[in-house]
């Protein structure tokens, strides 16, 4: 059994530094839901004294009833030539009203002479200070060592005295950054087994990606004895961003085992890792370690034979030990292998030589040269391989739509859309305004389904993505559409390709209509 | 001085196996060109034994004139109880007639025993057989160890004897593969080391990032004695990818001194990686260290402010050293700084404290809560700049757009646009039909304008993404349209949000349109 790491998060510190995030309150407050609620004992949630909506956040925080974790105000340490009691930083970070703040000092002898212009003494007289005036006001102090690293490569001393005035101050922790991302773990190893020897107290790892190393330089750092460890969600941050709290979390304690959180949480990491992204309103890499799409995705058709006979084979976890699932991806590289794997969930039946097996595959390739790709449409999959072994269902016929749209509005709409459709023969033709053309159309699709399919009002669309095939042929180009749709018990994704986005939405979301009439095994109603 | 670290691409094969991945024989000759090129001594291209695909490559690859590299084909070592010269897949590999030839056998005994189904020495034997006969055919090889490193963890006599049988039996290189990458860099180095001193011949590392240390274990293996390196471009690869190719360049060259690449491809790495990223028609990830857009971006304002002061603050290595370039990202976290910096460029003298300065910021803080983002969106930021500051220049006014759809198609036209615009006065109204209602408005605004502005010709729309910003609003939601244009001499972003997909892609149309206007200092030549 290994030394238990404590977790820390800065997602809404250091991961607010990231291109692109920009969080609102309430998008903070769900965020810190969803950590104490997997178990990450402390969260970072902003500067109160540099923004004014970290202090709003603080606000609300304050009545929010935790499970476990303890929230942490990030600042400054105090200015040059101000004293703590008069630092309006300071006073911030105290009026935050949080269990644990973390202060940031300099380390590195370098920023402290040529940017923080100051002498060397007088650094380490605001670091200690500063520490022990917030634990005179009764709060947990974490140190964040800026630029530790980096220190310690120019002036080892020097970087050890600015950890020793913090720790003789009070500090409870130490946390060790690497803040510009540029150290390797064999750089990492001795400078955390200094300062473990150097200070009392125990000792964290910040780690950036800017060579690719945070997750390496953060086992590292734990193997050389840092018991805090700090990350941010989908490895937001600064440049090129963080360590990855999830990913850390799994190579600390599945892989090392080091326990850093529940036993439940670890089980169930892809999908917080996928419930953190939809939270942030981001896309989670495909291929991100244990909780990407594809982390278990298998496509050459030898992996995936070996992989039947024993998953160990080309597995280096089993996927359900981080709550992930296997795949095997649809393509003219993953072979017939792959394509019957799927097909049998459907058709169980299905032999390699099967004729049926033949024409999907020959289909497959067809619609693949057109622009099509399965691999992240299973919806649509499974839809055509029931339309061509004879288990497809024509829930309704599909007549034509037109679809009208006015710049500047007409009667304050931009698009209308008029959509034809049969059931059982018997004809519907809505129309419906809509601030778009895909939503004029969505809309009047339902209203002319939902009267013989009342189950399709519980569906709603949660993501749509466009991509354009080939950009060379600019707004002629093909593009593929892909729709994500859920109800209350699961997901699924469909895909249109089409020149036209209108056209390739709707082919998506045709498909996302018949394939919640399948999962219902709906009948229709009768009509008026 | 350091070693010389051999570079080894294999995008074509292991590349080819990514989620996404499907490379026409064009593409790949393409790539191939491109790492030629830039000086990578060894490109992999695919198995000619299991993908017809591959064969009509090298049949055409014959054809190439290489500057430098050597092409490999790869493929399996000859099967269990087949004689090397009756083996279907080692001909297909001498067919390829490339001057080097890749064959991966197994070092892992549970590989052998449970998925080949052999016995140890039978194992063995297939390896020493395989090597000697290509040898015996002329070809340089490389024996790829598969599953090297947990071979080595579960039984390191039998890793390394595999290793010598290919030695023995002639191999030039023998590369160790972590296939499942599961291996951590402290247990790389060991049996890195270890297989060093087996065998005679030079050692190579191919790693995957399945728990985030591809580039970790790949410095860490050169570290320990390896000197050849694979990777693929933007780490495309099996699962969770590989080793991108690009940032362990920089990794090694610049910033631990083991040359491999020419300093003229070194300083152009960030601009390589891009082409890299164009040519197989995917997105290069923001955060990618060195080489992605965020590399040396920074975003919170005390890094700015650093930055200014000493590069060296926040920058582990000089962007330039890399091709790359700073930046400074506009946001309400950079703060003023940042948006000053980057409105200086287009007017100089604007100080923190003029008046427009304050406006600029008010209106860009207005428009990012409705959704707009000028992170990226460079060319739409300075539209807006030089409007509020009275630098802007209209070229033409937008009267407004009709845009039909059918489906089925009228007359074969899908989506039909009708555009009014007037320069100094004069109004022109133009149609256009086209595959979808952006390619129809996108022809019939160049139809309108481009009498007035014949140097339009000249651009064309490079890329084209669509962003869902609030995905719980279903197809109402806003979007966010991000175009990227083109002309001989360069690239521009322009930006629109709605909640009408066409209306926001019109924005950043227009946008675009008016910018190249801009960058050419256009005048409008008399309407006939």
């Amino acid at each position: 059994m290994q030394k238990k790491i404590t977790l820390y998060d800065t997602t809404l510190r250091e991961g607010a530094q990231g291109e692109g995030a920009a969080f609102t309150v309430k998008d903070k407050l769900k965020i810190v839901g969803l950590l104490d609620e997997a178990g990450v004992p402390y969260i970072e949630c902003g500067n109160p004294g540099s923004n004014p909506k970290d202090r709003d956040f603080y606000a609300a925080a304050a009545k929010l009833k935790l499970r476990q974790a303890r929230l942490v105000a990030f600042g400054a340490t105090c200015r040059l030539g101000s004293s703590p009691e008069q630092d309006e930083n300071l006073k911030a970070l105290l009026a935050a009203n949080t269990p644990a703040v973390a202060v940031f000092g300099k380390c590195w002898d370098f920023h402290v002479t040529d940017i923080l212009r100051a002498t060397l003494e007088e650094n380490l007289k605001i670091i200690s200070d500063t520490v022990a005036y917030l634990k005179a006001n009764g709060r947990e102090v974490i140190f964040d060592a800026e630029h530790f690293f980096d220190g310690y490569k120019h002036n080892p001393d020097y970087a050890l005295a600015a950890l020793r005035a913090a720790a003789q101050a009070g500090a409870d922790w130490v946390c060790l950054c690497d803040t510009n991302g540029g150290s390797f773990p064999h750089e990492i190893g001795p400078a955390v087994r200094a300062a473990c020897g150097a200070v009392d107290c125990p000792v964290g790892i910040h780690c950036h990606d800017d060579t690719g190393m945070a997750q390496a330089d953060t086992v590292e750092a734990v193997r050389a004895g840092a018991t805090m460890a700090q990350g941010t969600l989908c490895g937001l941050g600064e440049r090129c961003g963080n360590t990855d709290l999830w990913v850390m979390a799994a190579n600390l304690q599945v892989k090392l085992g080091y326990p850093c959180l529940p036993e439940s949480s670890i089980t169930r990491l892809a999908a917080l890792a996928q419930l953190s992204a939809e939270t942030m309103n981001i896309t989670l890499y495909s291929g991100s370690p244990y909780v990407g799409r594809n982390a278990f995705a298998h496509k050459a058709g030898m992996h995936i034979d070996a992989v039947k006979k024993d998953p160990r084979s080309f597995e280096h976890v089993p996927p359900e030990a981080v709550g992930a699932k296997r795949q095997f991806l649809l393509s003219e590289i993953s072979g017939r292998m792959a394509v019957l794997q799927r097909a049998r969930q459907i058709l169980p039946e299905l032999t390699k030589d099967s004729p049926e097996t033949r024409n999907i595959l020959s289909e497959l390739k067809a619609l693949e040269n057109r622009g099509y790709q399965f691999e992240g449409a299973d919806a649509s999959f499974e839809l055509l391989v029931r339309r061509m072994t004879g288990l497809g269902h024509t829930y309704f016929d599909l007549k034509g739509f037109k679809v009208i749209i006015n710049e500047p509005a007409l009667d304050g709409h931009v698009a209308s859309a008029m959509v034809e459709i049969a059931v059982n023969g018997e004809e519907e033709i809505s129309a419906a305004v809509g601030n778009g053309p895909v939503n004029a159309l969505d809309k009047a699709a339902r209203r002319a389904l939902e009267r013989f399919y009342p189950s399709l009002k519980t569906m709603h669309l949660s993501d749509f993505k466009v991509r354009v095939l080939d950009s060379s042929d600019t707004t002629a180009a093909l593009v593929r559409v892909i729709i994500e749709s859920s109800d209350e018990t699961g997901s699924w994704t469909t895909i249109g390709v089409s020149s036209d986005v209108i056209e390739a939405s709707w082919q998506a979301l045709v498909d996302s209509l018949e394939y919640k009439l399948l999962r219902d095994q709906a009948q229709p109603q009768a009509g008026e």
